[in-house]
């Protein structure tokens, strides 16, 4: 990964800016939108995450904030300009495969989610009972398509 | 957020598993399909993003290692069976839209990226010079459709 935190989240300060001579790698696929994951640079928390199509990218890198293209609505829309909530964008990385973009942010206001959480992924998958309660747990509530057979090696893990 | 990593980071040797029952709640809309993220829980890297129908998220929940549905090839893949690079669950969450996954893993081995990188994210856009260096840099080079009647207020961040 790249150059020090930092000075990364100094620099925003003054309207961190980054090349768009690698926007052209970025395979945007049919819908013509990538997934953008957006993560807070001071922990490491993943915010959330929206979509990009080649000019909310471009409008992205070119002005440090994070820019999205919304299906519904029809329009680019800028993270936090109505909320105040807006994110600075400090890291901007792409993928192995180059469809998916990450974004690593200092996340302004109280956080990204319209909800009013910091994270928009505020609710989990509760686990099942810990190991030692589980000891003599009946599988057969386990779904079909999970038998063995079915799910090759992954009984090993 | 959920529980004590410690404790969960524990009790995934012992095979972690999760409820279904909130699978009914995601939105895998038109084409079936959502995002997954995949974070390593020991230091928050964004590991992959790859994509769940609701039989592999519920593969995932009830077996506690990631899997994956590959439109390209039309099958389920469970993460590391070939190259080992296994993906233990820690946490699962999903966002306030229900169309987005979010996995805290162990990951087992060198990374989870197929060229060898620990993430797939490994290709960033550079930031332009720096604050200092910039002070008289020119912009006629960014793109039109940014010029500052185009992008709002986008100049105050």
């Amino acid at each position: 990964m790249s150059a020090d935190p930092q000075r990364a989240v100094s620099e925003y300060l003054h309207g961190r800016r980054f090349q768009t001579d690698k926007v052209g790698e970025i395979n945007f696929g049919p819908s013509g939108l990538v997934p953008a994951v957006i993560q807070d640079v001071s922990d490491g928390t993943v915010l959330m995450v929206a979509y990009m199509d080649e000019e909310a990218l471009l409008r992205t890198l070119s002005t440090g904030r994070t820019w999205f293209y919304s299906r519904s609505r029809n329009e680019y829309w800028c993270k936090g300009e109505t909320s105040g909530n807006r994110q600075h964008v400090v890291e901007a990385y792409y993928d192995c495969d180059a469809d998916t973009l990450l974004f690593k942010v200092v996340q302004e206001g109280s956080g990204a989610c319209h909800t009013g959480e910091r994270s928009c992924f505020y609710r989990a998958f509760e686990p099942v009972a810990g190991p030692d309660d589980r000891k003599d747990a009946d599988d057969s509530d386990r779904p079909e398509s999970l038998e063995p057979s079915a799910v090759g090696s992954a009984g090993e893990a």
